[in-house]
């Protein structure tokens, strides 16, 4: 991949501006941008306290939360394919 | 659910403390926390010069991608089982 094929999306995420650099379609970093702005909003809405920095942390922990419970979904449907295709 | 199922477990992530309350295992919370100070510490390896909320969005960023990206994979891998079931 060269770097001619990288594209530079700017995204708004709670009222900052950031500069994706990457190979996802604009359409997928917008998406992404704003469920993590919304999922900000939302723990923000929990904890009024919470300075940008620990909100930031908080919803990158929510995200990789939601990621390893479906990785371990994921990883018991294969299981559940397999034992099939053996029997 | 009471209030007295939950449990409180304070976690570090980049160098700051986060107290997690919620009904998930402590090795689970703290499988996710090490998941996401690695996160912080590579994005922070490929830009030096990012301050800690543009890292932490960066790395909330990051891990919602990877969380979508499975879900697509999650999506697909039913499909394909329903598929061969409707055979």
């Amino acid at each position: 991949m060269t770097q001619e094929d990288k594209t530079r999306i700017t995204v708004d995420i709670h009222n900052k501006s950031y500069t994706i650099v990457g190979t996802e379609p604009a359409h997928h970093v917008r998406l992404v941008a704003s469920l993590v702005d919304q999922k900000m909003h939302e723990i923000q809405e929990m904890n009024k306290n919470l300075d940008t920095t620990k909100l930031a942390v908080l919803t990158a922990v929510n995200s990789m939360n939601d990621y390893l419970k479906l990785k371990e979904e994921y990883a018991k449907l294969l299981g559940s394919i397999n034992k099939k295709e053996d029997k």
